[in-house]
């Protein structure tokens, strides 16, 4: 089965491929960044994020999506932004698949390292043990969807899941 | 010239439809709203509220369209939602009509009032008077719509413009 995982994000969301074979394992299959410029207005960065949404969907026909909620404690500058990026992104990927999976970062530091305070080191030095990479995937963004991938394929049960 | 407005929201979402003509006198065409079940989750949501956008347009057939821009001091657990909605829209709009016009509330009071202060009822008065209606459109959300459509109907050079 290919499973998408996705951190989203209106500057860089990042995506990751894994394939989760019939014992468990999984397999890093790409892993990678769609970004817009700054320079333009957000309608038009919205319609590009949607554009590489549906290039990695036809690229890779994921049976299953795994997308990070986004969680903001103070900043609501950022998160006004990230967060029409993060509709366009469930909404692309909802018409698609017609179900997607929500995790949260606490749901993905427990599901990896089975303690939801561990720090983003801690999670993509897991993440790249357990897929085998040679390196820590970069950028950070890649990473962070990778590892909401491998948490939807260790514990799918768990998530948010969302059904047309 | 016809003119959509749009007060974005994700539970309600509020339209309205202007037609401007030529001598520059605005016509209330329709108003209403957009609706979304809390019970359904975010995902779903987002797909009814771009499937009731793209039935506007079909029915309208805008020529252009205002989008009030969000404005939050305080509550983002209200914002992040509105976010995803609000991205939803702007992507439904932007992809129908290559191009897109916002208004921050400020400019809003200020090109209907004169004056950047004035509250929800003065402008709800000065939209129902503008327009010759009988009431206050209601819900407040179609009146709010209505409300952006007018600024930009008289003061189209000034708001945010937006191109792909």
């Amino acid at each position: 089965m290919i499973i998408l995982g996705i951190d989203p994000g209106l500057a860089t969301m990042g995506y990751g491929i894994l394939e989760k074979k019939k014992n468990g394992d999984c397999r890093a299959v790409d892993y990678g960044v769609v970004l817009t410029p700054k320079e333009e207005g957000l309608p038009v960065r919205l319609a590009m994020l949607e554009e590489g949404v549906n290039r990695i969907l036809d690229t890779y026909s994921p049976e299953e999506v795994a997308i990070e909620e986004l969680f903001f404690t103070k900043n609501i500058t950022t998160g006004i932004p990230v967060a029409h990026a993060r509709g366009v992104i469930l909404l692309a990927c909802i018409k698609r698949l017609g179900k997607l999976y929500e995790y949260t970062p606490m749901q993905i530091k427990q599901a990896l390292t089975g303690y939801g305070k561990a720090d983003k080191q801690q999670i993509q030095r897991v993440v790249t043990s357990i897929l085998g990479l040679k390196s820590v995937p970069r950028p950070d963004d890649a990473a962070d969807a990778l590892s909401v991938a491998l948490t939807h394929a260790h514990t799918a049960r768990f998530g948010n899941q969302f059904h047309i």
